[in-house]
């Protein structure tokens, strides 16, 4: 496995490698990683002759008082476990080299960037959109792979995908839970173990309602406060956002049809969680 | 040489080619070809396997009551032109594959695109950015070439490029002028005749503005009040910016120093023209 970290020298041996007919499968990570990332690689290596994985905490996407300075990093740990998994390249840029100063350039896509988590972080997709596009660009994918549990991001993605023309296939995959159904992220290390307890709430409620729904209920409504008053009966759950939305566009739906989405963001103590499950009926 | 209008067509293609190891130039043109386009497609022979050429009058980058309707076109014209310069590819877009409906994704340059041009035109870069980022990723070309009669553009793609990492060349090239001095430009066919002998006051007023730097003139100031004092005496002028600005950032300078740019925008009757020079002391 070949370390990078200066992004001239990323874009330089991808060059060669795609000279060479080489196709390239790429993982962007903020690192911290865990089983939810590391299926991600195992697919990308299955599809592609080369895998790229980069780990970048990306400050422009956390807002002001967000948790940039005590998102859990790790190189050592994450660079061993990818060895293991024989992966080509762990790209791994400084900020100095990402956003040199002088910095100006942005990608937005708007609409469905105002919703959900857009709603909640202000300018948390801009950043997100940004740094992807730098990525692809100094990585020069075929195929890019990203997690489910950020469904949303998911979603921004493939549509700046599209929009901008990248040659680039987005290939979401499924969310990776712990045992008891939390759904991993890298955050969860900073919740404290009565409150890993307690965070097991978003999960539980969101397979009650895919039951209900499953059962037979369709009033997106109804299936939102049902949620909430189940969240609301844990002490240290705060509901950021519950929302029921089209899996295509993340308007809300009052009648549940076709592909859906239950979205929501709950902190818990200091560390706000997200969790979804797509619905199809 | 091919025509191609389907985007994802092009891209097809030059994935082909450049798996097959060729170089790419490009330029991206908004048609109504002149001889400043033809020498950037010349050059761009000379410094590639492959030359694309396109053409695409670019709705975004046209603000309300600007002259996107009345822009000159004659594709007939442009293909023949560039037929006869023997180009490998000439791609010819329409709007409604460009921008689908549900489209929602700009790139935007903050800070040097709200001076010049971008304080007169808001949304012009804008929409300048995310058709050329759009282009780029169809066109996937080594070196793409810009005229410098649009100077503060090619100072605003290349900031882009930079940015965002996109593994491109960018080549500016010189301003190209009619005998009498006056810049090419597609918008000039839309002056009336004595207009077009009006529109010579922006070229006599730079290169005297040129002569007066190189004579020991350094105060910008100066320069600007010289400028503008010329051009009023020209009835049919109206003035929308003389700017004596740092080449580099496109700030206003006082003392002149290394190297500048003055750069001009000016409405002769109903046709707003650009033009500028370079000087460095």
């Amino acid at each position: 496995m070949k370390i990078i970290e200066n992004p001239q020298e990323m874009q330089s041996f991808i060059k060669e490698q795609k000279r060479a007919g080489k196709t390239v499968g790429f993982v962007p990570t903020m690192g911290y990683l865990h089983q939810g990332h590391l299926s991600l690689v195992e697919r990308a290596k299955r599809e592609n002759d080369l895998v790229v994985v980069s780990i970048f905490v990306n400050p422009t996407q956390f807002g002001q008082g967000e948790d940039f300075d005590i998102y859990p990093r790790d190189f050592e740990r994450d660079k061993n476990l990818l060895a293991k998994l024989n992966i080509d390249v762990l790209f791994y840029p400084s900020v100095e080299d990402i956003y040199p100063s002088n910095y100006k350039t942005y990608v937005e896509v708007y609409d469905i960037t105002d919703k959900l988590c857009g709603a909640s972080r202000p300018g948390h997709f801009k950043g997100v959109t940004t740094i992807v596009t730098k990525l692809f660009n100094m990585v020069l994918p075929d195929r890019a792979y990203f997690g489910l549990k950020d469904a949303q991001q998911v979603l921004v993605i493939k549509q700046m995908v599209k929009d901008l023309n990248f040659p680039i296939e987005i290939v979401p995959c499924p969310i990776v839970r712990e045992e008891d159904g939390l759904a991993m992220s890298s955050r969860n290390v900073n919740l404290k173990p009565h409150e890993r307890e307690a965070a097991l709430v978003l999960s539980k409620s969101l397979f009650a309602a895919q039951k209900l729904i499953l059962d037979g209920e369709r009033d997106g409504d109804k299936i939102k406060k049902f949620i909430a008053e189940n969240i609301s009966k844990e002490p240290l759950a705060n509901i950021d956002y519950v929302k029921v939305v089209s899996a295509e566009n993340l308007e809300e739906v009052k009648e549940i049809e076709g592909e859906i989405l239950i979205a929501l963001a709950v902190k818990i103590g200091k560390v706000r969680l997200i969790d979804n499950i797509m619905v199809e009926v």
